[in-house]
């Protein structure tokens, strides 16, 4: 027995394209909003699928100011040749991304390497899904932003003045070992989500994972009012990196940022790589693509058969939701996207119209 | 009392610059070796200074043929405008790190970004130097390199199969507080040495940080016989780019490397990006860096008054050298420069030549 029912993706991309349509987006940002959720629910990405995706317009979006519905993307610094700086005027993450990412590679193709820098951003979600795209065209490409919300105590400090700032790398590694390598997590130890999980289960934290009310470390999430860095000091350095780069670009105070201030919009980083301008051409054996799958066989090889590589478990669940012809969601996610259904007016998201993913 | 004696830099560089033209390098070569050995000792690097430097030299460099004195570079790969690969053939590892950050700051300047990836290198020593002098001259920039061997096991793994891959970014960040913020560090939880350090003096390895012959996890350092990296599965993933890097550049099998084997050597990266490519220009109080200062007073503001921003130890170190006119050396580093002294034929290495640091 399977937790999971399929989900017909045209079904699922009809119903979200509506949702957005009915908070004001236009048909092009909502049709782009409703295909990278499809790509998160597809490789089980489900704390930034469609119902978080939506949530978190609701909460800091277009009902909120915070992303504005409709919003142009205006080109503000073209003086260097593969570089470009974007106002997107709070406009919808999702979109933002696809186009910046768009935008890098065709800068890669001229340079070997193109970088978008964007202020007045709004959410993209999963900078993960947007790296594997560019992977799986057959380019290396990078992306971190300035978290929405200041919730991380930098290493030996007290007061949350960081945002969970993730990082993501994608690598055209799939016709090495099947699949891109993707590299993609949040600066703190644990998201705050998590945090709610624990408490409701009545577990503790990892430790190093948070601290209470006077910054001192704990692990009992009722107590939890702040995030820690992962792996002390060199975990603070990489959350640090999202703000050093918002702040060159014009991000402002890490404490406003998705609150109340004279600046509070998130900044997004871009940067795609074209393979051939790393190449050296001296491959102990064939090409680059072989190169890389006896690096890969190396690390994976002498004992350490049952490591993962970063991306593999997506990978995974990607081939499950493609052999089940639909995306899969659980009952209490399929309950939601009833209730997204009857707000929009579309019809046939009763449970019992999606069938049990077979064992 | 200071544990340091004040040797002058010149002092440093004649007998350094000397150590190594008695190994056949170039005057040239040797000059740049011995200038990043004194940046090292004037930060405060005592696990990369001239005395590591040339012992890392004898073990895998000019003595056994991994680094070759003399050694041309050749620009194998210059397709795309704002890219660069280099084959070092095994050239001094500090005179290739200095040419590459000073090629990819010329591309920088016409683009926006550039990169320099290298083929057959040798070793670089520290990678925070050269990000640290990129951006004393404005600059962003990063690089990172494949380590001679492979120490590190992967995470869920048994067996070493990765570097201790270190990653270096450095920010021009000096007109907002004062000194370049450079994130610098290797992805193993601590290096060897430090594991040799705490076997001489009895003390048990941090959590998560090494394992022993069969795999498994241990502090105790007698035990110790490989690395693990740092913040788990994430730190993993630093560890892993190196490598990605190293494979699409050209590199071979991390087991091999520093070893015997078809291809041994390692892989550099360097990215530099001009500050004004990222610059959206909306700050809300005056410029870039008036608005990086706001940024980082708010991160180290409301409690964290106590955080230290990742170079400002390296920063503080630095005064105090500049305050001593001179470089800062203990009493056993200066009776390893007595011994060098005397191999080369230097004069003056006696240890009462040298006024110790003033209080």
């Amino acid at each position: 027995m399977s937790e999971f029912q399929v989900v017909p993706a045209n079904k699922h991309d009809d119903l979200v394209a509506a949702a957005y349509q009915a908070r004001g987006y236009t048909a092009e940002e909502s049709s782009v909003a409703a295909s990278v959720c499809q790509e998160a629910a597809r490789h089980g990405i489900r704390t930034h699928n469609a119902l978080k995706a939506l949530h978190l317009d609701h909460l800091f979006g277009s009902a909120t100011g915070g992303c504005v519905p409709g919003a142009e993307i205006e080109v503000v610094n073209d003086r260097f040749k593969a570089s470009e700086v974007w106002n997107a005027n709070k406009k919808l993450g999702q979109a933002v991304a696809v186009a910046a990412i768009d935008r890098c590679i065709e800068m890669a193709d001229e340079f070997g390497v193109g970088q978008v820098a964007i202020d007045n951003a709004f959410h993209y979600l999963w900078g993960g899904g947007y790296v594997m795209k560019a992977a799986e065209k057959g380019y290396i490409a990078y992306t971190n932003c300035t978290s929405t919300l200041a919730e991380v105590v930098p290493f030996f400090g007290k007061h949350p003045t960081l945002g969970t700032n993730p990082h993501s790398w994608g690598f055209p590694t799939q016709d090495a070992n099947g699949f891109p390598i993707v590299i993609d997590w949040a600066t703190s130890t644990v998201a705050m989500g998590r945090v709610q999980q624990l408490k409701r289960e009545g577990k503790p934290l990892p430790p190093g994972a948070a601290v209470d009310k006077d910054g001192n470390e704990t692990t009992d999430p009722n107590e939890v009012v702040s995030l820690l860095p992962f792996g002390a000091h060199k975990g603070y350095g990489m959350a640090l990196i999202n703000e050093l780069v918002g702040g060159f670009i014009g991000g402002y105070l890490p404490t406003e940022r998705g609150r109340k201030g004279t600046k509070t919009t998130s900044c997004f980083y871009f940067q795609v790589i074209h393979p051939d301008a790393w190449s050296s051409g001296a491959f102990v054996h064939g090409d680059q693509s072989a190169n890389m799958k006896a690096v890969l066989d190396d690390i994976l090889g002498h004992g350490n058969e049952k490591c993962l590589l970063p991306g593999q478990i997506e990978a995974g669940f990607r081939e499950r939701t493609d052999a089940a012809g639909g995306l899969l969601f659980t009952n209490a996610e399929l309950t939601e996207f009833k209730e997204l259904a009857d707000e929009v007016g579309q019809q046939g998201w009763e449970l019992e119209n999606f069938p049990e993913e077979s064992a």
